[in-house]
């Protein structure tokens, strides 16, 4: 019998090795297979070669039950997975009318042409289970063979994470006897790093025995897991949360797995509030993550990028006064922006930013990273100045998750 | 004679499988690589296990003569990199005074104590010439083994970085006798998917013998790659390049690896003119995608992202008839945001986005992914109906995509 409890990874695709992307597969795979007790033992990432896509698989099959091969699915002459995993056990290559209806639904729908090409995304490894991809055209597919689970899953990464978490998770929490093998606490946390965590932990002699750490790091956001050993009780489970929890303080935003941005929605949904935003250094990045929850037009109103200063004064009533006097990137100048989009907008909150994202126009006193965040509400202004570490990129995503920590607050 | 010409990457470290952390190293050496026609051929992820160290190097000593290993040369217990390769090798593990003197010297300039577990670090393979390490403790080790050179890199990304392109990528250099450039050429296409470009290609009977084609699709974005053969001369491969854009046609947005919104801004920037977004079903990720290059703000002025209806009528003066009759998402009110904003923004170029992203608010009439694009300039407006396959994440990524090329085919 397969007890599915170690697992490789084979990642295919040749922009993974000549410096185009980053395999991000491994870390998401090794995530979701650690909280159901199986361990991720090696991830191989070779070319969409045949011949290496073979060779590997071989190899891999001496030592696990259970393989997941990542890319070569879609529908050009270097997807070449399915091919090479029916080679290897001694199987053909089919069409799966299911998918091919459903690829020919979309299609219509989309008014483009199902093309040769696009159909051969609808062949499947003879015997081999098809698993529906919500995101692109190519379905992933589940084969069994000799006891192990061999799953071929797309390469886009959002492809890969949905067919992942619809179709394999499942399938495993099943044969591994349910989600109840599961027992975690989780700690969603902003505004501190990984080392930071380890410190205070370390610093407290946390965890105790028989409770296990483990991160999961995003910019500005970590997921502390606790996972408790087989003889650990839950009772004990609790107790180390709550104490996580005093060691983390303010830090803590939810306990539970979830994104700041979706939380802050539910709040603003549970009251019935609406928010507005503002931002210069962002230009748009805040807008784009809270419409990013679905049903964020029930809270979101909308907001205003005022990217060049014209724009802070004609369209956030910004005094031009101030903004020449204490420049763009000031607590003045977000605060008024913070108001002005609360008031323009009609909204419960108005968030603001700015600030000097980099790599040019940093000044000794006013250095790249430098950020001022505002929230406006009814009962006044609330105001922080950052300076963050990091490149362009780092110094954004650092100041949306610090604003929209700064909301979260006011709304707890 | 070793020619270099093939590398693989080992890279160690449970932090990379457990869902903590991404590696990068793959991405980073892959492109160093490639700048010196070296390719990168695999990367094996494993975790800091002795016995799995030995057997991955003793494969790949077997298929190349240029082997990377990354990680385990830290202080701790875990790190068993140098004590796994000097097995293979049949070497033994000693001190290596120059290190150790720079590690002391190190530890008394940060007062701290060079204890045993640090002095570990100044370990190397016996024959390995030491590579230092500018960003942290541990120094590098370059290895030469019957015609194969073995480099031991420290894990940490920065520390990686570093000892690569001080040490390993000079000495790689010289080996080579130089930089070869890279040939190919590279065609960055916008509005077909993978599949049409192959349709197209396969109905021409491209590419020719000689030239090989490879593909990279991000949402909305396919690079095409065309590679010579070693015989393949280069202008063989310039009227392959040529014949490709040919059959793209107008989808060919660049003879280079570029991203829609720096080429837009490159455009804006060299004809003095400014761009003005408003954005509905996007929330915010035009203006984001606008503001990631540096620069921006000499032509990007900013945005209005108007979620709510109340905010596309009071911040873009969209008429309230016409919105009530023809609804959000439609063309007449994407016409009138684009005039709008750019009107409102004193802009050369309005840019504009109304759709329907789902998961919710899908009709028969108006379905999901179904969303309207329009551009406003000083000649007018010009707008676009698509519906777009896939998830909120991907209608958005579309959309934006969508919308900038045509922003870039006024631009042009």
């Amino acid at each position: 019998m397969s007890s599915y409890s170690h697992a490789e990874l084979i990642s295919t695709g040749a922009e993974l090795l000549s410096g185009r992307s980053v395999n991000t597969h491994a870390r998401l795979l090794g995530e979701r297979l650690g909280r159901l007790g199986i361990e991720l033992k090696r991830d191989t990432t070779i070319s969409d070669d045949s011949l290496t896509i073979q060779r590997v698989l071989q190899e891999a099959l001496q030592r696990v039950d259970l393989i997941i091969i990542s890319g070569g699915l879609g529908p050009t002459n270097d997807d070449l997975t399915r091919e090479a995993v029916a080679d290897v056990l001694g199987r053909s290559v089919v069409s799966d009318e299911a998918s091919l209806r459903a690829l020919r639904e979309r299609m219509r729908r989309a008014g483009r042409p199902l093309n040769p090409a696009r159909e051969r995304q609808a062949r499947i490894v003879e015997g081999a289970m098809a698993l529906s991809n919500a995101v692109g055209l190519a379905p992933g597919q589940r084969l069994e063979h000799e006891g192990r689970a061999i799953f071929l899953l797309p390469g886009p990464p959002a492809e890969f994470e949905a067919v992942l978490d619809e179709h394999v998770i499942p399938w495993l929490t099943e044969q591994r006897g349910g989600a109840a093998a599961l027992r975690e606490r989780v700690l969603s946390v902003c505004g501190l790093a990984e080392a930071d965590i380890v410190q205070r932990f370390e610093g407290a002699n946390f965890p105790p025995a028989g409770i296990v750490t483990a991160y999961c790091a995003a910019a500005g956001r970590v997921e502390v897991r606790l996972h408790p050993e087989p003889h650990t009780d839950d009772e004990a489970l609790d107790a180390a949360a709550e104490r996580a929890a005093e060691l983390l303080g303010d830090a803590v935003f939810a306990r539970e797995r979830i994104e700041l941005e979706a939380l802050v929605g539910r709040l603003l949904s549970e009251r019935g509030q609406t928010l507005a935003t503002a931002e210069s250094c962002t230009g748009g990045l805040i807008g784009e993550r809270m419409t990013s929850v679905s049903g964020s037009s029930s809270y979101y109103l909308g907001g205003i990028i005022s990217y060049a200063d014209d724009v802070k004064v004609a369209e956030l009533g910004v005094d031009s006064d101030v903004l020449a006097r204490e420049g763009a990137v000031s607590e003045a100048v977000v605060r008024q922006m913070a108001e002005g989009v609360r008031s323009r907008f009609g909204a419960d909150y108005g968030l603001a930013v700015t600030g000097i994202a980099g790599p040019e126009g940093g000044t000794e006193a006013k250095p790249v990273g430098l950020v001022h965040i505002a929230v406006a509400h009814a009962g006044g202004v609330t105001a922080e100045r950052h300076v963050f570490p990091g490149n362009r990129a780092t110094i954004r995503a650092w100041t949306c998750r610090k604003a929209l920590m700064l909301l979260f607050r006011q709304l707890r």
